[in-house]
């Protein structure tokens, strides 16, 4: 098939169609995946997180383009909530980016939030496999560090870069947000800007409190608009990148993420299938004497557990 | 039992034994309110969210306040996302919403991520049912609205409360999270503050280009913290509340929220179940073939499915 040897030759057009598959048509792209499984594993994943705002676009195209100009591939995955307001994708990220993804060696691509939770970063999960089977030395994926979905998107990276800026709260919020403790390297952007310093120095107060781990998250200042501090930046990446690969962090991590992956998949093909089964009719009956408080939800959860494993003449599930 | 008498009157130490039930032995918390849950449907459930720093807790403060001096119960549960860091609820909230825990008509209670993900929603739904069993009139939820799975907890709500306040940016990080379309009433808090006007003319601006809806979400100009525009945002609520009652659509938001909780406890019971079958050994072999890219994970799914029936002599799942 033309679309699986373009992909392993990393054609941009393939790498598209492949994603587009793993955003609308996940059996398609699992399918790909299955095929090519064995010729991935060069990868390397960066997550790039922070608040809205503190430049993580800009900061992401400059560590490219420097990664690019050594000879490297690599790709972009930008994760966008989305929104009635917006319909996805920030037009600004998108054209200051524009030029890098005319780039050979760079593919970029917007994704957003669709349907229901857990379906991004199933998505995303394809995605990066689609863009290491295309011979990617590198992935980026870019998210908005706000929520708890969010947090579960980047963990899927290998090293995740903890954006702030100064006097913009973001202190605050990461931390309302509990995304500290999850970055490996923290950068404070536009570090121009007063209170720079006193950002540095509250960050490496918080660090300290933390749980003490084998690898201390270096805290670098950056001016990504200025492209001071990026090869600083890149050198700590790469720093991290030997740090997880000899300690046997990076499998453990990758561990991690494979089994919540699996249990992700389990979980949505269970879903489907018992919804499939449950008689409809008997299910709203049932709901509405829920909401009329003549029944509860849990005795009710039972009870479809019983039916639907009887129908099978096999009770699997004994309380 | 004493527990489920003291409850059904109103003891808050029951009250606070039966949520801890629902955070950490769920299964205890599921007897209690599957004995009880005929006595509950009284409670409204009011949400508020928006992004940190809007002064949500002083306006639930305020509002609760009011609603308790005109005879009403009410409880609160304040949802923080946890972090090492704070270990859960945010000090200064706690300390401004002491003189409010000691009414003998309101019961306060903070509830922090833990564990995986969704775990918190289940814990929120089940503290629901158990201030309304107790027999709250109001119940609010409060949360930090920067998330996917915030969104999905303030959504148990039957009327949403979005807060802003000027100057904080908060319009497009609302926008990027996507939460604008769940409010069924807008605050602009701390509206003595420059662009308080501005706030008012954005946000009415966007909620007509948003999708038509039979409600049109009004937007109460408040300062929490001298106590104005309390009176207006309540008398909001109640209209509110009379509307959706009305138009049955607390009767279909309801459903919806049913039918998201059925999927979600039909989903925690079925992976506890298969988790505990997958043969450990085995498990952790193949995750290390699929690390090693000498096996695709969905592969290895499909396998668990078929040995996983097998062994029960019935295939209901086929693909």
């Amino acid at each position: 098939m033309d679309l699986e040897k373009e992909l392993l030759l990393g054609d941009k057009r393939a790498i598209a169609r492949a994603i587009t598959y793993a955003e609308n048509y996940p059996d398609k792209a699992i399918n790909l995946i299955k095929k090519l499984y064995k010729k991935s594993g060069n990868a390397f994943v960066v997550g790039i997180t922070g608040a809205p705002g503190v430049g993580k676009s800009t900061l992401t195209d400059k560590m490219v383009k420097e990664l690019v100009s050594k000879g490297n591939k690599v790709g972009i995955l930008a994760i966008d909530p989305t929104s009635p307001f917006t319909g996805g994708a920030i037009l600004g990220d998108r054209i200051r980016m524009q030029d890098l993804s005319q780039n050979p060696n760079v593919y970029i691509r917007s994704m957003g939030t669709r349907g229901h939770l857990g379906g991004l970063s199933k998505a995303t999960n394809m995605a990066v496999k689609i863009l290491d089977i295309s011979g990617m030395d590198y992935i980026f994926i870019e998210t908005v560090g706000v929520g708890q979905s969010e947090i579960e998107i980047v963990k899927i990276a290998d090293t995740i870069i903890m954006v702030l800026a100064p006097g913009m709260g973001d202190d605050i919020q990461a931390i309302k947000a509990g995304i500290m403790e999850i970055g490996d390297i923290f950068v404070i952007n536009k570090s121009d800007r007063e209170g720079a310093d006193k950002a540095v120095i509250e960050l490496r107060m918080m660090l300290e409190l933390s749980e003490k781990r084998k690898w201390v998250p270096p805290i670098i200042k950056v001016i990504a608009q200025e492209n001071k501090g990026i090869t600083e930046l890149l050198n700590a990446v790469f720093k991290h990148k030997t740090y997880i690969k000899d300690s046997g962090e990076l499998y453990k991590r990758r561990l991690e993420n494979l089994k919540t992956e699996l249990i992700d998949i389990i979980i949505s093909k269970l879903t489907r299938d018992i919804l499939d089964k449950i008689n409809k009719e008997n299910l709203q009956k049932n709901l509405d004497k829920i909401i009329n408080k003549e029944l509860d939800l849990y005795s009710f959860t039972e009870e479809i557990f019983n039916e639907y494993f009887l129908t099978n003449k096999e009770v699997y599930y004994d309380k």
